[in-house]
């Protein structure tokens, strides 16, 4: 079966992190998987919330969200709802999870690194995206922290890296990096965030139409570890670039 | 390794469906794991959201809460302030989808079922015990519908049960159905939704501490499913007694 | 004239009052006028709201709500809608300001107790069942928190018992406790909550069709006066009987 | 015992009720009691509220509030805050259902009005005051509609009129219309609606210290209905001014 | 072209400015332009925001409203609907920012002043009359102050006066001071606020329909600069009189 | 006096126009003023709002937002603080004002175009980058529109052009298209929004510190519609290239 795009069922879109796009954050990345593009950018604070005071430990928290347009038809913005939706929430709070599974809360010390994953333009995995780029943001602005000495030498704040990305059963055959067409179509839907060295940090699959079998599961899972995989290679080639900032 | 209720690893504490709890829902069930216990009312209305509405379709819908003493230390209620929080949101969504996956629209009609799933008291896996109690709830607001005439005789709405448990990797080793104090204390926390016949329809794993290797992954995803049989069970017996209301 | 259920006009519905109903709260009460059940918990924190800090005073407060499916037909959640309604705010204010006429401030010392009332079935006179169990839930906390040396020896933090219950004129008739049915028939619908020994500490009378007559008022008053009489005598039965948790 | 403005027990403060105090409004009134100074504005639209549409009946609603500084400290603005606080939803619901007491739904017709009470400066007695200066514009409004045939002739949409009155029991003693000073030291604090004819419409009577016994609560009613019958003639010689428009 | 009420293109409406309206407030103006009418209440409050403790200096803040029915047709009451809509916004802001340009903060010592003006009736002109008004409030709540030593002696905290007024082009012809009626037909419709001096403190142009040349622009700040000065003498006559409270 | 950043003082910053960024919106521009980049996206919807219905015209608005890290210092949302603040809500109304002034609702047909203009980075401007960029997506979707025979052909929805700029007296010196820098220093500071052929749509000056003299204002005005006029030529070549997409 081939795809819409041409892609093989095992293989990436064109995926892009441009650093340093932002000339105030601390960290700021703009991340493309295919026609999906997510601005990441990550802002260090001194101190901690209240409920972490005087722990030592720092904290890392993220924000998703989509500009009313980056999708096919407009969306109303939640500021003017007065609300946020349940997606947002869940997908706000899935990103700050995944970052935290490579922080050393003890080696960062009371500074509060936040998140930003604002979608500019949507094309199905907006989420595992922003995970993937959110990651390059967050490592430089530790690295940010470190030059200004809020964070102590010796001991490393990230434990490892993390990427993200979405893997799903369309017409019968497992695919990787779903674009929207093809997540519409999905019967099972699943995203899967590993870290560098092949474990797992979150697997979320539901079946959208009819229940999976557990060797569907499987296949999925294998696809997935070997897409994140690749998508730590992309990230460790974009951070060994020199930002010039 | 013994639990601190003396339960082997795949065991299941105490499971009880008491349906017919209330007397106005169409559909009403105290379920308990163990300590735990939701107040699940399936309310069906004619007609559906307006989106829907001219399909021939039914919906499902599903809405979750704590009373603010469910848990040890007293939570603020939401409806104080004024917003839903994300938690809420994600588990309230993960239910609606949950029975979803059972539900065959064009049977159903034009009809609406929410269920509400209230906790009246927490001590771990307060989602699993709603998203088991919601089916049994949503299996007598059906047949309710149908003695009116409601749902339309011939092709059943119901196409299959489901079932959830929660399972985790606790001092490393695989736990099924954890209590609170095991939650608080597990590396991975995974929940996974089963039909009956034991498909998947919604596995999500989330590494609390260290991130978890694939054969961990396939020694949870062993239990839950083992779990999941065994629910099922303890429905199909809850749903074969007779009702009195 | 005979009642639906068969009781005469100054009969009580079964009344029951159990204690312990929840294994986290300090004190906890599922009681029943009929087929209306309120959960009441009694929730005791160390220190009281900041306008009266370092007052050596204590704070009791109570906020009622009602599950969406407690009556006839669903309503919706006010987190849901994201504002608290006037009928509750009205009950909440009702149910805190009827306990704290019985509460000594200055032996409670700086210690605060919220009492959650959520209606878990509806048929009527939910406020007055509320203010009913929430006494007893408020008494059970107290005893804890003296077990706990929270407040001191010595004297009373509760100066009195309270107790509450609905009267009305339905079809020309006074009668005690309306049920839902009687309520929605009713033509003067009064609710009056007393203190064990017979005094008044709220009056709220409205007429829903007709005004009433001063002697109408005055039968009304007769009424209450006695039923409340007869619900301390619960209570206090209720109290008496040893709790094990 | 003397009061502060050396009024006796029995004596309301000056009332005074000018009409046609707005010139937008169809009914509008600013009342006086004393030092409270409330501004009652009627605004009628034909139709009526959804859920009342094709009865043939009206309806009546009302909406209370105080400017942020018509009290002594300056209070935080309820659109501010985001939320109306539980004493404003308790009041405008308690003038609006006095309001009703007087009106034929049916002779009114298919129209609403609605009566908005703003305190501009308060001393005590701001809801009924309030109630009081409301009747006045409602009827205003209501010959207005009759003027402009929104109201068919022949049946008249009033069937009484309404006014109501603080009570209280303070330093031992019952007294008609309490100032704010008196309030703050009132024991027991009631307020009384009563129609023209001396029967009672809403009593709502709260124990701010001591709970209150039988006698007590009676000598507190024949204040008040003594006092709603003074400000019956008051209503009644403002309506039988000209007022010119 | 003469006016629907027979003023000149350059004449105001008839403005009064009646000082200490409120008995609680320490400023209050009721200030009428013609038909315009608005409640400003000046309360002055020791200390200042939070982000401006220790600094040494004062805030003057403002907030608008409008009743309801101060227009033709009723309004929502932006606290029943949540939120503060746009133009309220802009119009509070306007004020603050209008009177801050007469404050020497530094005079004014942590003390902070906040400016309530609420429209009572609206004719047009509702936020040039609030600012005019508001003005006298805020003098008169600067002399409380420094009579009760709240402000040091010495140096004024009032550096200049400040009033505003609206211009416009109707029908061609550049208009001071429109009516409600005038403002509706307005092709360009200008709010200009200035100090005494004749300097500007903001002017704020709006194209409603045709766009405007720059003469015409001329001419509006022409006639606005003369307005102010006349508004500049009114307030300093309301000032000189004794105001006895 | 030379500036910051080398411009003389009746010099825009480098001005880029990135007409097609979104492949979603039917008309998207990427602005840049200097550093201040606004996304700013069309959104055409066949029908009109409520209260236009039926008139035969059509409606445009525009929504202003900023990113949480657009600025140096991270900002809390809009949507997690549940409400939009005053200096977003008047800036999304000038915008739409602005755009306004140069739409023929009657050619435009009942049609509705929302202009979403999302700062993605901030140094001063940003409101009028987003009008002058919004204009042009406004083209961009207007034609997309008559492509689709959205729109009758005959008459041209947009009767002009137009476009925004910054001025402000910063250091005793008018300074056209202040950078945030010069900004905050700016003792009076204006936003100007002229249509292609010079005349002027809105003028917004306010006066941060020292109120400003009339040959101040006057100054500002010519360096404003200097400005706008070079804006208009760069908006006219921006449009007058082939956009592929």
């Amino acid at each position: 079966m081939s795809r819409t795009d041409g892609r093989t069922a095992e293989q990436l879109r064109p995926v892009t992190i441009e650093r340093g796009w932002s000339k105030h954050a601390e960290g700021s990345v703009l991340v493309s998987f295919g026609d999906t593009r997510v601005l990441c950018t990550a802002s260090v604070t001194e101190g901690v919330p209240r409920w972490r005071k005087g722990s030592g430990e720092g904290w890392v928290t993220a924000e998703y969200s989509m500009l009313p347009r980056a999708t096919n038809t407009r969306g109303d913005r939640e500021s003017v709802k007065g609300r946020i939706g349940g997606r947002t929430h869940e997908i706000s709070r899935l990103i700050g999870r995944s970052l935290r599974a490579v922080v050393d809360y003890k080696a960062l010390g009371e500074n509060t690194v936040v998140l930003d994953c604002d979608v500019l333009q949507a094309d199905g995995g907006t989420r595992t995206a922003a995970i993937t780029g959110a990651y390059v943001a967050l490592a430089d602005a530790i690295t940010w922290a470190q030059g200004r000495k809020l964070v102590k030498a010796g001991r490393q704040p990230l434990t490892g890296t993390v990427s993200a990305v979405s893997v799903g059963i369309v017409g019968g055959a497992p695919l990787l990096d779903l674009c929207y067409e093809e997540d519409v179509r999905a019967d099972t839907d699943m995203n899967v965030v590993c870290t560098g060295d092949g474990r797992f940090v979150e697997v979320q699959g539901t079946a959208e139409a009819e229940p999976f079998a557990r060797d569907e599961l499987n296949a999925l899972l294998d696809l997935a570890a070997a897409g994140c995989t690749d998508l730590a290679a992309i990230q460790r080639a974009a951070l060994d670039q020199h930002r010039e900032k």
